[in-house]
């Protein structure tokens, strides 16, 4: 049988990678140093785990200026120089810095993140290894009704009594669906007695009994302009709950790696806006008090551009 | 609810655009234009449909040569001149052909799949839907052990009785996470009565309880050159069985579309062998009938050589 | 001696593929039909030419809704379905179309364009073959100073004089380092008698001496999301005159081959607008009659808000 | 006007750089921080220098397993592990490590290099900046004739009067090209008096006049995987020669980085061989005595191998 190092035994691992102190001469980012291997905490069961990085903020700058040394460029314009490139969409330059986290994730957040393909991805392969019983639960706050606006959204927290026992469903299945993998396995990861004449079926199987709140674990690697392009997406107010969690965490982990570009990206965009060609002309006769024919402006821009502007 | 429209609609309306007729001046291929829009079947629930391709093998010869017209050139040559491509990996000009195919796919099949991140994916989103009642049940002869020798494989079949109960328990589990998933989204997918004080979850939550041998279906759409990458990957007998199935299947289909292409990829791919160093020494200590100290290869590289050349 | 095939063959090659009459069930679009294969002249010698597409309009609709007919939505639907895939940024059904073209330009416009890697391309080798005698040579109003106040763009036109006497020398030097590649290569491509004690030089050394205004051409196909942002940055005002005029012709063949796409990719892109987190607090203020202070905003930023909005 | 710093201060640039010593927890390679920042000399006047690298072989057989930690596991299987992923082609391991170079080179090789889209780039723009006065002038040994056997190669070497009278011509066409290009620009890079009446042309028109033997410089990063598919094709002997110089070095400085994958890359990779089915059944063929009508076979692989197998 194939089974993960003890719990205990990564914690020790990843203490002793912790204290160690290697020389280096490239770019180093003293505020990623001190929370290199660390996990943070994600849903339930997940965590982000930065493992390594490639570059800083005066990267950037040097790559785009193909500079030999350092340069004896001053701070405020290593700072506006980022803020042009990131305003141009000038991307190359931030595709020179790269992070690695290690992510543990629910499946079906997992198989969203996944569609960005700009990254490297080595999963946990359940072909390879027995997965571990952990499943994703809701918080109860998080137990909401289908959007009635938003198609692909969730609306409503759903009322005490339903969502308790809606949760215990979800809860209850989980537990089944491992008892079931386990029995398939003819593995006792649930503390059963072993059958001595059932047969085991192959891993690559077994799992297809797995709901998709079960865990599964990777390395994700992606370089600074795509992971930006990552969270514009995924740090949206659209973005499924579970997934934004995850954003969430790594934005305040680029935060400490590139404060000069996260700032530009706040700035430029999310919380930036952009107009349509309509939607200009819209603003543009309110500034000139002329009158607009709101029919040729869609509804959703419309209140998209009221509520931004608190007309 | 938002539903999929009845399968018989759908079967009318693949016969309604199987029947269409346009007149185009692009590269055409007719065994291709007899097959489209149909469904090849795979697995018990799935599927593969042609929705459309661009180009054909002189397409191929074409680009190679950046050519202006239709060229003199006679069918022998762009034979010789696809094989010397493809042999010398010359990737560019099969990338300038696309296939694009509408597969339907078990979940733990389609997050194998997904891993090759060249192609452009639509996939049917269960935020947004509700997902059909179809899951994958192995045939009795698919019920494996886990491989003693491969540890992301499968070995033996399983004995009858235990095949049987150990598909009834996958069936089961099927059926009874369907039924968790309906009630928890408090639709009758399934013939319930509804309860009135059932509050539904949102879909992007209840799916959370669907196995991963639910059917999920994409648009799947790849350049020539990507696709033979994905066909020898999945192809191979290292692939799992649920997913050669399909490469099975979309080989048949390359055949048809690209048959000078299909041939020098068998001939060089496929059906090809590559020797490490080593193995090249040891094979050629054979054919000199000299010493090799076989210590120094590989145990697999030697019992696939030796198996190759029936030594 | 490899040469290409002469003009007058490919002329008539061209008129028998356009005369070609094929017929398919695939998504034809027929304005294209009618211009397939046709050159489009660009600057003085280079051109663009529709070799191939993939799919129209209502293909991304299918894709967004992994569809399994046609579908018995309406024009109007799909129209506002287009609008909304484009506006909210899901870029995955646009990659769903492609397009190839066959383009002839100058070296310094191919090594700009080839900076976007998300397309396939085939070029004309150098290596295996002679380029023709045709270089870029700027019209009279093209020639420009360096920009005053853009440190990568051009400002005034320089006056006749000036730019008569520097347009000559762009072209004897052109000429010059044409008869210098012919008898480094040992050919006669001007005229010239062959010298019998001249051995001449390798293509792929001789090629060194051609500038960077010579022609090259290529295949080049590009799926329709990247094609968007392809024109997003050439079709700018900031991207060199000598791409931009490639740009133009693209977006006219666009605008034939998905009119639905091409309306909102104006509304949404190209004639949109983009605002930053200060940009917004700005014209906030101006609307509701506030103080503003303009140091907080940049001076580009403010000049371009003074100037879309007419402030 | 804009100009490059001047050489003495990027060398003291370089120096300081080298200079730093930085502690950090990231995975550290001690031969490449030897090697940081300093220039490795290719051709006349250009040169490939380390900027930055992440992970060494221990990443990437961490990736694999994705550990939580160092793991208890021993070097030798550590290397085992990275035999049996490079042999069995798993390639996401090695895209989890980074190297980022700043490479000076003509643009005719440039060209070449660029076509690897899967790097990332940031070219010195002779938009913004003017280019130096370097050009690549090949040693007499390297002036070759055209092959008469590969239409993209080179051949013999030419004799010596005729080979310094082309070389000749190279050069002084370079000097002339500059002459022009500064002309062009109204500066005065070559010592010339400026002429009042000049008006210099925008930079990004002037340098049409430049040959493809110019140096132009960039960053580039790519990834471990990557750089191995780099390297295969232009480490190859059907790569011209001028390109396979960069690979030489780079290859070493892949040796310093990563020592296990590199010599599984040398003995899967550039020393093996891959036989075509139709080769593999002509050397069964020998190996049982039995008779091959070599017709069946290219020539091109039957001199394949039977150089490769002394035969």
């Amino acid at each position: 049988m194939t089974t993960n190092k003890s719990k205990e035994d990564s914690e020790k691992d990843l203490k002793s990678l912790r204290k160690i102190r290697n020389t280096t001469s490239r770019a180093t980012v003293k505020k990623l140093e001190n929370i290199i291997y660390k996990k943070f905490k994600v849903l339930d069961h997940g965590f982000v785990r930065l493992i390594d990085y490639m570059g800083d903020d005066s990267s950037i700058v040097q790559a785009a200026r193909v500079s030999y040394g350092k340069g004896t460029k001053k701070i405020n314009e290593d700072k506006s120089l980022i803020n042009y490139l990131l305003s141009h969409r000038h991307s190359t330059p931030f595709e020179m810095n790269e992070i690695k986290l290690h992510v543990k994730l629910p499946i079906f957040v997992a198989r969203q993140w996944i569609r960005h393909r700009t990254a490297n991805v080595n999963e946990y392969s359940a072909r390879y290894s027995i997965l571990e019983k952990e499943f994703y639960i809701p918080e109860l706050k998080h137990m909401q009704t289908q959007s009635s606006v938003n198609n692909q959204g969730r609306g409503e927290k759903i009322d005490k009594e339903n969502a308790l026992e809606k949760r215990h469903i979800i809860k209850k299945h989980s537990e089944s669906s491992f008892e079931k993998y386990s029995y398939l396995l003819n593995e006792n990861l649930v503390g059963e007695t072993l059958d001595l004449n059932n047969i085991g079926l192959a891993r690559e199987l077994a799992r297809m009994t797995l709901p998709l709140n079960a865990y599964t674990q990777w390395y994700w690697k992606i370089d600074l302009h795509n992971l930006m392009h990552f969270l514009s997406l995924r740090f949206d107010q659209h973005a499924q709950y579970e997934i934004r969690v995850y954003a969430d965490v790594i934005l305040e982990i680029m935060k400490k790696w590139v404060p000069f570009t996260y700032e530009a990206f706040l700035k430029f965009r999310l919380d930036g806006f952009s107009l349509s060609s309509v939607g200009l002309e819209y603003l543009k006769s309110i500034l000139k008090n002329k009158k607009f024919d709101t029919k040729r402006i869609s509804k959703r821009e419309l209140n998209e551009i009221n509520s931004k502007f608190d007309l």
